[in-house]
């Protein structure tokens, strides 16, 4: 069994079987991972480079023990401290990088798109960590993996609400790909400033109230306000989302049913979610983490698999 | 053996048959640092996380090659580019690298107490590597583990100045409870600007003259002035520091008997010691850095060896 | 076989039969590197640390590549967040690495001469990787092998031309040595602005004019504009640089002959050479970076047999 891609820039390039091979794979190294002895031999003698040309502490981190579980030679290269801020552009970085013998890169970029232009430039393997509002590929599958777990096994037919700030995200979009390649329905939640216009065209549900999207759906994936990025000018303003956006124990006890919370991270408790929902028996937030690098695992082994 | 501690916090958790066992096992470490392998493989399938929310690389680096001479799995996080910045609580932070399988986490934190609080909400196994102006335990016991060696063998009735900024010091406080405990007698020296008030309560003498400290001791430990804190203001001036509380080669050679000294690194050649001093066979600043990874690496393999 | 060097601090170190035997090494593992298990455990139990006080991601990546294929434990040290910004001098700095049982350090300075200096001060091999504007020697090693290289085996009587900031240039000074060792002859071209008074007395060529050297040379090196350093006041204006220093394909298909092209990197492309030539198959830039891990592999396992 392989993939039928060499890279892993978008979930627009899977289709089922891949996710469903990544998702086996995923479960094998899981239960590696929950041994005492978390290490498999499989990617010795393959160099694998981080390039983060922007902080993710989180992502890297779990990328890094992903490669080192592989037993793979790491190598961490942060754009902050290197030859990009030299005028140098971005193929000839990496093709360095590769000419040091580097089987797989890792990336994140700012830009949306810049690990598909890099993938058609230059010969090494590209796994997209994450670039701009665009795509998060393996926060997709590690979410879609969580939710197939809770469940026993099966998305297809599920309820799966994405709510917050659908727009400046790059975890939204590669959600509903996946979400909708497994056969899930997806809904989108947030204040219309939020939305992206394109969002019609992707055949998810759009909704604007949220006790009524919780009411529908199954799971509910709250996304984070970056409060960090200085560019994005929110409105409403924060205490006005919190009232219309945030969850709290009090919304989620008064639903009918008991639905699943997810955050793909880092919270900020008290604006999308409260503390009590967070640590709730609902909440499958840890788990998310957990299976992140069980993830990372399959996807590399995979891509591994695919060099000739 | 087994400590009767799960994490490190402070040296207020160790008895001491505790530090005794943390010596002996050091004492081994240290002849495996000295043979041309230096590596066992006492914690391999061990994955440990230096998470530093402040700069101290020359810690950092100690533990790290602690870790690796123990063959551990090492991962480096480092708060200014991390989630930190984005809103994330410690205990989000800490859980989140957990829910990666990681089995300690060696912490460094601005703030007095952060690792005790860590301790009450997490599950892993916390070692303390400096809290505020609080504790830093491993500094104490390679400290102490220094003064032992250097006397050949007990602590017992020798008597220790600490000599300079007491107040503002992470080192003075666990050097203190870590002498006190092994019997040693002794005493802080410096301007009382930079004494805190609660000192008498530890059993300690307080001298504000240097040469009558020096005549009273067998070892000195001059603490650094952190000149890079602007947090600090220094009264009694530089100058006037240097002055009163310098140790020179002059000084030195007038006392009775040799004196031993130590620093904890690193050190203003020039204000809190002079050169000549630092670089003599009275000064053990360079064992106490050799020791330092032996001590770690004792920490972690005990500690490591309470895990259920 | 052995170094008569027991540091790599500069070219001026090494005697011509040094270099042959660096060349011959590098060779060795030029072929272990192109081999599916590209790591040897030549450097087992020998622990490096790379001591960065000045970033260089590409230098510092190439070493460390280099060190983790000879199977070396590996430690960064980044000065940015260090203890030299407390006060500490290069010395002590450097001894506290040492002290925790490190046997090499490759450092990257900005002064000239720090390498130098710090080989008169401390116990442990140096391997300078940069100091200043002053030598770059593996720097210089993987050019000369390059072009040995593409020559099959011989670079006496090759006719060499470096292009640009010579002025400013850490990789200048190290490349006339070489190859003058080497029995090359060498040529410097720019604007006299960016040539240093001492270049005569290196026993090179100095030409202003880029067509007169290009139709002497056999292998033009281009050297970078530092267009990120806000201390070299650059005369004349980029723009009139690039139109007199700039290489492009035209002025390369009006030559006799058809020369080699080297840039040390990173290019800045459309300045000092345009993107035609730098990807052309004249240009031997990706090969100058592959044959430097191979080169610094060479070195570091050389100089660890001169370890009594």
């Amino acid at each position: 069994m392989a993939l039928s891609t060499r890279h892993l820039l978008g979930i627009k390039d899977l289709n089922r079987s891949d996710i469903e091979l990544i998702f086996e794979t995923a479960d094998n190294f899981k239960t590696v991972l929950n041994r005492p002895i978390k290490k498999v031999p499989s990617l010795r003698d393959v160099t694998i480079a981080n390039v983060f040309f922007e902080n993710s502490t989180r992502t890297r981190l779990s990328f890094e023990l992903a490669e080192k579980r592989l037993s793979a030679d790491v190598i961490n290269f942060a754009a902050s401290s290197s030859s990009v801020s030299k005028g140098e552009t971005l193929i000839d970085t990496v093709n360095n990088i590769l000419a040091m013998k580097v089987d797989m890169v890792v990336m994140r970029h700012p830009y949306a798109g810049a690990g598909i232009f890099l993938s058609k430039h230059v010969k090494a393997q590209i796994v997209n960590a994450g670039d701009g509002a665009h795509e998060h590929p393996t926060q997709a599958l590690l979410d879609a993996f969580s939710i197939r777990e809770r469940f026993g096994g099966d998305i297809a037919g599920k309820k799966v609400v994405i709510v917050g700030d659908i727009l400046h995200s790059r975890v939204a979009l590669s959600n509903i790909l996946c979400l909708k390649q497994l056969g899930a329905e997806v809904m989108v939640c947030g204040p219309t400033t939020l939305i992206p216009k394109y969002i019609g065209s992707l055949g998810v549900k759009v909704e604007h109230n949220l006790r009524k999207a919780l009411n529908w759906c199954d799971v509910a994936n709250m996304l984070r306000i970056q409060l960090e990025r200085q560019d994005i000018k929110y409105f409403p303003s924060l205490r006005e989302y919190t009232m219309l956006y945030g969850l709290n124990k009090q919304i989620l006890d008064s639903l009918d049913k008991e639905i699943t919370v997810m955050h793909p991270g880092p919270i900020n408790r008290g604006v999308e979610i409260t503390s009590d929902v967070a640590d709730s028996k609902q909440s499958i937030i840890l788990e998310q983490v957990e299976n992140g690098v069980a993830i990372r695992m399959a996807v590399l082994y995979l891509l591994a698999g695919q060099q000739s």
